[in-house]
């Protein structure tokens, strides 16, 4: 089996919308992280959910994670605050980082081994360029534990015609 | 809004139960990950998604994830064989690794950072050395997010009233 072959569609944020909708996205729906593009459809980012709660963690926070404790409770109840206005470009980190990304001929292992380096629970799939679908952790652990139980089956069909 | 206030019920595995039947969970319910504890209900690890789907690459290509590319599809399709008959405990890197943990008063921006500095989409709060319950990024957001849509209604009635 291949990439192209078990890849699924999933929400994909421009990467100048609203921070905002993109949380929001990922809080109502459940989602393991959101895949952000460009406005001519490149693949830009892959943000895990935890990546998107970052947005609403104020920069000397970031800088300084000790400072989260001496955040009054009033203040903290408003992280949301920090997502108004702001698209995800702008509360993207600077510094680039490696694209988790699997060609559409990939197969399972190989996109296990991105998906598990990377610590990535969504995993774009491309194909000439162009993004042909997303794998997710959960839809990887199905597709893999189903080979294995179609395959435990036959197995055991075998072992009973004998 | 402390921790315990907002974390939920969220599946727990014993560290010596099977392995097959926790990335079943992960993949039936699409869970951000698994909370793993002992005998004796003590926190022994929180596994994300991407981390489980290590449990179904071959030792030799964590090892060396350049092995990917060149196993065979057939034998890649047969990735789950790898959790058969093996429990969590067997699985798991031997290397200890920051046990992610947010205490039952911490605030939002606390668990928030917790959750992004350790790249984790849930994090199990703890009241008295006793597993309280997890939050997600989702619910983490969902929460913040509410928080700043009631204080943003608020603030409109005022305008309003004025």
């Amino acid at each position: 089996m291949r990439a192209a072959e078990i890849d699924e569609k999933f929400p994909v944020v421009d990467v100048d919308s609203s921070a905002l909708e993109a949380a929001r996205l990922v809080a109502e729906h459940s989602l393991p992280g959101i895949v952000v593009v460009t406005a001519d459809e490149q693949l830009y980012a892959v943000l895990t959910a935890s990546q998107v709660v970052r947005f609403i963690v104020p920069t000397y926070v970031q800088d300084d994670p000790l400072l989260a404790c001496v955040l009054a409770e009033s203040i903290a109840d408003r992280a949301a605050d920090r997502l108004r206005g702001k698209t995800i470009r702008e509360l993207l980190p600077q510094r680039q980082r490696t694209l988790p990304a699997a060609d559409a001929d990939d197969t399972i292992i190989e996109v296990a081994t991105i998906m598990e380096t990377l610590r990535s629970p969504l995993i774009p799939v491309m194909r000439q360029g162009k993004l042909h679908g997303v794998i997710t952790a959960s839809r990887l652990l199905a597709v893999a534990l189903e080979c294995g139980l179609i395959e435990k089956k036959q197995f055991r069909a075998v072992a009973r015609a004998d």
